[in-house]
């Protein structure tokens, strides 16, 4: 990798220094294993203040297992999980809810934006109701989504009214959780079981951990031997402090939504520069700290003959994540030579068409 | 947790300053994701050059996945995997090895010591020739076992001669194997795939890391699509350089090795103190970290009066483990307060028999 | 159910005589179970007679159960399979297949037809290649397909083409796998292993049988343990010859293809009709014992009201399957009452028109 | 196999009068599939009947389904299942229980009788409380046993009284169950949910069927979507009347019953013959339809040099097992061959100790 930083992904970034302050606190002299210490009760105390209510919290290595265990946690082998069809757990798990659940179907929602809506799940939901196929009891929603779009609140609650109606718990992936309450400016307990979340997935990893997620449960009884389900899955660390302070870290400092809102605020910051551009479009509404864009494949032939590296998708369209140590004086250049290159080419485009 | 150092068991331990070094300089800039790093490329490169071959080397986040998923990478659903009766994949991973393989069953040795003999394996794996039981497909031992036992490279090339005639593929379980190569003095070729091998799950954890093993194919073929089951098991850290940089750390230091002599060291010099003392006894040969000692229940409790902490077993037993940064002085402070209790006990009985 | 005979589905039908006959002279004396036994040898070799090859054969009590050993002893869990969005796999097995194989993923081509297709293979096959997705490995057809099209031996040697050089693993799912012989005119061994096919699971079901399929494996490596993995997943019968008697009454006597030929002659025979009534539409080519048709609610409404069962699909669709025991003089019954309603119905629509 | 009919398992017996009736019956035009049709309701009335209660019928094709389905309703994959040593799920299963349930491990009690009894549930289930081992939710006892002995009521209450305290669900494998109600002569409603089981699995198979056992839920709440389970574990027949019209005919003429003591008293006819042999012993008290003697190996040769056919166990047993269609001439000729080898080989000894 080159040495100037990137914005391909929000997984290039390192630890942040609240984080890894707490690691390094953590790791002064001996402590109990398996989450018998005082880190461990910090950070999950931590939790519950943040999120004002008695939740079960756990931790888990990864984004993958976090989704998977609580996914299985909701339902059999022989029922299925709603989700959108640009969802992580249908697109980049490699079949882990699949795995982890013994052979949960997903049932995907061939939605337009990445969001899923009542009518969506609706349609899944009641399409099949014989034993030949896989019986829905779970709809899973990304917070934000793979795509940046976040969930207001009268959202999720007019999906979980409907995941009430048809006896469906409504399991929210909050890879980068601390981002929508960033955008919403509202408490985390608003957006989750305020608003009808049954488990959430909190993300560590992209607000600014080495590693680390957290799965919290709203109603004890759903989180019914979940430390058995994480120990025979290989998610229970032995030395826990080092997963759990870094926790302790983020939340008391409250670095979590700090990071969080400095990754959004590069994301829209670039999204207000292409705006004025000529042959750049942005592909969806930017609410997090994801930009996707689309523009000529000279614009973006000229961004990497700069040296940006980012994912690109079918249609022409970039991908730039915003990081909690995204520099901003990187963001201005990338704007920069953004319209360098997106000038050239209208000039060019112009010139051909005089 | 008391404030004094305990030795109840070495996943007490912190991270050993090699390790948390590598971690800081790996925590400089962006990396990216997955893998796809210099630190993690410089890891495989230290695992090669240390056991002096290509393996194939990948990064699991602990022992219960590490074992498992190596396992089930040998072996399917209906087939059986030998182990001792002792082994931490029959008695403290809840069932991971069969829930990773979907169901392949351990079939377990009554060996008396721990290790697994040659005869043990022959019976286990000859004993059944029907489909009616599940074929027996991997033999995997623990290196040194739970109990502290080494085995040499005799043993070792023994029971794979037992495997190849068998067709059986040999696993080696090595959460502590850095204490067998210290104790052994051999290269970790030599006692590993030289001595017929075939994956060797390396523990990091106890050997001074925050967290992560890796697991070496020694051949190729083995390793076939690994990667894609770490993914879909939960078990690929999105920033990987945070779980290889230790070992960096670890391994091109040597501290892999020095951290593993250190833990010895302390068993060997509490054992001989053991071994004078009335009423006390070892109740296995010490060869790597760990004492199990008898002792009268007397002496026990005036080892917990005196503030120590250790596991107990039947009979009567006590386990030390002796991690990293043990303490010399704390080992010190141990055998002089178990002479005390242990001298007064002995007293009291003189005192009763005369 | 009423008491006239419905074609709502081939599953309706009972055992047909050649079955029956044989278990019934399978019914004398004692035999060993397990299928050492002289029944089950000699359907065995009946099945290797009828495809002029040696194949390794297995009996499972249902197509669920035959189809998802057969993939799952085709790819691991983190593998996936690629099907059409139409096919029995998908659709109707309740989650089975990612059941057995804990955790293979269905890749669906969106095929207008039912039927795959090279360039769609090639599609899916290729799309992705980075462990955040599970590997391809397998590519199954339904033979004939659910809405009843037949492959042709050609279609099947360009599927088998592009799966050789994508190494993937060809299943044919044969449910109705009598029928297409019936359609086609060939040998079994010529729309199978000659055209490239590695497994194929022969229904004996729908083709006359109280119960139990057949999985013929044309490749010996790819049986390997085949047996274990049956067992494990209650598919052996204690009382085998129950299971494979049936089947040699039918390949003995040549009623595997007899009867399927009926089922396809009822079939053509309704699909003739079909094609001179007004506002009454062949949905699909009928090639097999299905007929799929659309037609106005009042004509299907007439139908239900004059005593016929039968699924609809959207879009106004209603299914008929002949079974070996369509009774003729019914099939000519339906027909009549088709041109009744379908006749009243268009001189509705005339007198409205008028 | 020989022509003359052999004893060594009660699956080498074909299907009953009263069973292949009902399947005649049954085969006479089209019915609905799965389940939807009248014999499978007048089967499960059938079986309420019998009962005395309204319990949830299911119909599985064997007993390895019937029973690994069942357990894994009653627990996790991280939970555990009590059983003894010598039970068929834990010896001749090939990891089925394992498979089915993803994981969940078998909590072996070394009992001698092959009798589980509450000591050795309370010991396994209290023996560990920790998340590194699976948590105990089920205990499955074998009625009557491998070896032929019965639970008597007393028994069964004495166990489900320590399963509730513990939080224990109590599953019955049956496999043999109707000859146990013909020992015991009491309702099948006092030796299961009257004494308190959960679960039973009826066997058909051994009981005069071609292939079926019936899974009986005595509290619907543990039935909860069993259907799907059923299906997507390939256990949902399609043509469901030749599954369940078979126990009609047994349970409507009182044949289960009957066929059962033809079983039992071959048996116990043996067994009386056995106790005046010298050198001949009864291995286990012959409760059921099984005898394990041990003899002189000269004596067991004897047998097979006249034809005889029997499994063989360490130390010289051979076990002799007798189905619904027993023939009393056999089983007298046999008690003949018996005396007249063990009688010679008396003599020998005699003649050699003289």
């Amino acid at each position: 990798m080159t040495d100037a930083q990137q914005f391909a992904s929000d997984n290039y970034a390192g630890i942040c220094p609240e984080a890894w302050q707490a690691m390094d606190l953590a790791n002064r002299g001996s402590a109990s294993a398996y989450g018998d210490d005082d880190w461990t009760q910090r950070a999950s105390d931590a939790f519950r203040d943040l999120f004002e209510t008695e939740c079960e919290v756990y931790f888990a290595f990864n984004g993958t297992a976090a989704n998977s265990l609580a996914l299985a946690s909701l339902c059999q082998s022989y029922h299925s999980v709603i989700c959108s069809a640009q969802a992580h757990v249908e697109t980049d798990e490699c079949g882990a809810p699949e795995f982890f659940s013994n052979g949960s179907k997903l049932l995907v929602a061939p939605t337009e934006s990445g969001k899923l809506d009542p009518q969506a799940i609706r349609k899944l939901a009641t399409g099949r109701a014989d034993i030949h196929f896989p019986k829905p009891r779970v709809v899973t929603i990304t917070q934000p989504t793979e795509t940046g779009q976040v969930y207001t609140i009268a959202e999720v609650e007019a999906l979980s009214a409907v995941c009430r109606e048809l006896g469906l718990r409504l399991h929210m992936d909050g890879a980068r959780f601390a981002h929508a309450c960033a955008t919403l400016g509202c408490s985390p307990a608003d957006i989750t079981w305020r608003a009808g979340v049954d488990v959430l997935c909190f993300g560590g990893t992209k607000n600014g951990m080495a590693v680390g997620e957290a799965v919290l449960f709203f109603y004890p009884a759903l989180a019914e031997d979940f430390d058995y389900r994480c120990k025979q899955a290989g998610q229970l660390a032995s030395k826990m402090r080092f997963l759990s302070a870094p926790w302790v870290g983020l939340l008391e400092s409250g670095a979590w939504l700090s990071n969080a809102r400095h990754g959004n605020a590069c994301a829209t910051r670039l999204a207000a520069a292409v705006e004025a551009l000529p042959g750049v479009e942005l592909m969806f509404p930017v609410e997090a700290n994801a930009v996707f864009l689309t523009a000529p494949e000279t614009v973006l032939d000229g961004l990497r003959a700069r040296g940006w590296r980012f994912y690109t998708f079918i249609g022409g369209g970039a991908r730039f994540m915003f990081a909690w140590d995204a520099d901003p004086a990187r963001v201005d250049q990338l704007i920069s030579d953004l319209r360098a290159v997106a000038g050239a080419s209208a000039g060019t485009y112009a010139c051909a068409a005089a």
